[in-house]
């Protein structure tokens, strides 16, 4: 299962909507078929590896991170071809987390007399499609808020000068960041002021372009900005619709909150809907601090330079109503790396317990 | 030599202002002593290993980690002793720092025939007195400056409130920290808001209290001040003579610097000709800031709490004046660890080169 999980890294980069799956079959002590999903319309990976060990599949075993599939989608049900094969048994790391179909592909595998086995290395399964589990599961995305700071929690000067706070080693980091979540959500005033592509460049293996959100309630960010450029998905996600729209950007339309602010559960419901699994937010203190406050971030990553900006400097979030220290927004560490001078700090939620 | 600097390490917390020093006298490749400075006052870590060894120390090596010393202070010339020992030969890691001493042990011991080598680790025996080499070098002493703040660089809400932002476990470092700078120095702001002990409390070892040092220019701090409290040297480091003075505390009259404040410099100097080896400062934003913009902070220690605080709360440090990227206060880290659910963050100024 060890060798599955590996295997389903590779999809790291490349497979949402679908969620990474690796597969590995055994005949005999021995490996004798290999495979990881890839690409959204290309073969899963038990396809893959059924392919790779041919006639040595027949009264194997079949270890897989996700619990096959028993329904016809882009490609044919995986349980029908472990059970075509003849393999002996399968051992799955986590069931589909979709609620309609989870433990269907399961039963089909027990009721053609095909051994099941599930929850081997199941939190390292779960942990690698944390996108996938919560899409299927809350019905939005998993959402990773990313910070670049100094020490002193300073994202730029008060001019706004902000090129460049952290290192290049950090700022590669982020691409890999993106890549790996697949979508990159940021506010109007962070176009308006600085226009990013939050493209993914640079990195040394095949990815696909990020999907771009832009949150801007009402409809300020003009077709010339270079987030609408390129040919990923691009989604507009607005409370008033523009008269015209840039080619090939999906316009959704959101209700808006009290505040006359876009609704921002509304906003990763509709995300979900899209078949977004994880979103990468970098943006500004004022949504950073919005979507901190409304609960709806599940980890930040938070790039520290060791640099002091000082108390003119703009801050990492804008927290209103923020008063008293037992108010806090309580989180606690999950990891931290040396990624060139700077620290990578991860953090999630404290209130948060599941993956 | 490295157990010489382990021996070293257990006058951490009791021997300023002299150095930490350890001494291990070997004979036929066997430990015959072994010794340690604990206590200014009390015999150097050669003694120690002399009166351990014995007759055993009859052309034995020596390996010591700080120059022996030649001149009568408080306990007779180490080397004299070294000399009347009969020992062969004496490893030195470095020379004394102090420039009118610096080589004479040295060259007593050759004199006296014994074979003196030097340099050997060094750097570990420089950094292990990196106070009483700054004091000794540099005329300050080495200075550490301690925050304690939220991820987004915040020490306390907008209203004041602190307690606690960081947890039990880092509280429980700073002990340690004060304990082994020797001296804890604040600002009358922070007096006057918090009535800190600055005291060392609850280690499982034995400490020698700190010495206080409070920053006062307008001598504001009442008689009454906890900080005043218990036996461990107090300064009180003003720039106008306060009409009366608490019992014990020794009152440092410092010149003001054209912006009216007290000359940090001074402030520095005078302490360095009172034995201050080392000082922790725990201050607020202003005094932090001020020290910074001086270039007097030789290593600072963050704790980093996993929580957000919000715009609104106080800031790390002031800096005024620092308005562009490139004024920015540059620092590289040393070390990171994990105190209990906080960080730990050590850096250092990034034009240091030495230690």
């Amino acid at each position: 299962m060890a060798r599955a999980l590996q295997l389903a890294e590779r999809g790291r980069y490349t497979t949402h909507p679908n969620p990474r799956v690796g597969c590995v079959i055994v005949a005999g002590g021995e490996v004798v078929g290999e495979g990881a999903h890839l690409r959204a319309g290309e073969p899963h990976a038990e396809v893959h590896a059924l392919r790779d060990a041919g006639a040595r599949a027949r009264g194997a075993e079949v270890y897989v991170t996700l619990e096959p599939c028993s329904h016809h989608g882009r490609t044919p049900p995986c349980a029908d071809a472990l059970i075509a094969a003849g393999v002996a048994k399968v051992v799955v790391a986590m069931r589909d987390p979709n609620p309609q179909v989870a433990g269907r592909g399961i039963e089909t595998l027990r009721a053609a007399g095909v051994a099941v086995e599930t929850g081997l290395m199941e939190a390292a399964a779960q942990a690698l499609n944390r996108g996938f589990v919560s899409r299927m599961t809350r019905g939005r995305p998993w959402l990773t808020l990313k910070l670049a700071a100094s020490l002193d929690g300073r994202t730029a000067m008060a001019s706004g000068e902000s090129q460049w706070i952290t290192s290049a080693e950090a700022r590669a980091d982020v691409h890999r960041l993106r890549a790996a979540c697949g979508a990159v959500m940021t506010g109007s005033a962070t176009v308006l002021a600085d226009d990013p592509q939050l493209s993914v460049r640079d990195l040394p293996m095949s990815v696909r372009q990020p999907d771009r959100i832009v949150l801007d309630t009402n409809a300020r960010v003009p077709p010339t900005a270079r987030v609408w450029q390129g040919d990923a998905r691009r989604y507009w996600l607005v409370g008033d619709v523009p008269s015209r729209c840039p080619d090939g950007v999906e316009i959704v339309e959101l209700p808006r909150g009290a505040d006359g602010r876009l609704a921002l559960d509304a906003a990763l419901a509709a995300l979900a809907a899209q078949g977004v699994n994880e979103v990468l937010l970098e943006c500004g203190a004022e949504l950073a601090g919005a979507f901190l406050l409304a609960d709806a971030v599940d980890e930040i990553v938070a790039y520290l330079a060791p640099s002091l900006l000082g108390d003119a400097a703009r801050p990492f979030a804008r927290l209103p109503g923020l008063d008293q220290l037992a108010q806090r927004i309580a989180l606690h560490y999950t990891d931290v790396r040396q990624v060139g001078p700077d620290l990578r700090l991860s953090l999630r939620p404290q209130r948060r317990t599941a993956e």
